[in-house]
């Protein structure tokens, strides 16, 4: 089942701190899938990240997004929501990676080492697909 | 930290019945992830599919896969193993499908009605980087 909004019986999945996967595309045209923090924040997901790695690079030649959330509950159940890269925002005094440690539990990672180069991927939301 | 083969300390990662997702590009270069039962069978990741559905179709335009297992035990642990589809095995009695829901906790699911379409995809493993 394919639809262009979230369902309301699948949108816990996205709310709660789950983990997710990423999945991006290397500019060599292979794939690339890692587990990530996220959170959603109106119609967008936002990660953190930094704009010196692998994934950071793949998004600057294919923007192309999709994530995928199993509930931890119910491995049966899942989403996936597709999308794109819309924005990248400077996070360089690692406020939002704060702000999503705690949200995942981990208060006392503090600010990291790569605080220099941290960010804030807005990736939209266009196709969710779940089961 | 990337290597060519699997490291001791996170094969058991691959060996139980974690669920994983699977990254594979689609036709218009965008990305796709999708939650996964699969086994490690020697040097090659397999996995239960049908030659009618999305992922399959993608795989004939790019055969590139990655797949993502985090350990359910601690979410900050995962391994992420690439590769690319090698062979099609035809399953049209659904033994391997069978097989694997055995190995996930699901033997009641028995033949399932796409039996006929069913595949076992085989996925080289090229590199892989953990945390």
């Amino acid at each position: 089942m394919t639809t262009t909004a979230i369902p309301e019986d699948y949108r816990h999945l996205l709310e709660e701190p789950n983990y997710g996967v990423l999945a991006t595309i290397r500019p060599d045209d292979t794939v690339q899938a890692n587990p990530m923090w996220f959170e959603l924040v109106g119609d967008t997901i936002r990660f953190t990240h930094t704009s010196t790695r692998g994934k950071y690079r793949n998004l600057q030649h294919n923007p192309s997004m999709s994530l995928a959330v199993i509930d931890p509950a119910d491995p049966l159940t899942y989403i996936e929501v597709r999308g794109r890269l819309i924005e990248v925002l400077p996070d360089p005094e690692s406020v939002y990676f704060q702000h999503l440690a705690e949200r995942y539990g981990h208060p006392e990672f503090g600010v990291p080492a790569d605080t220099a180069h941290r960010v804030v991927l807005v990736m939209s939301i266009e196709q969710s697909t779940q089961q």
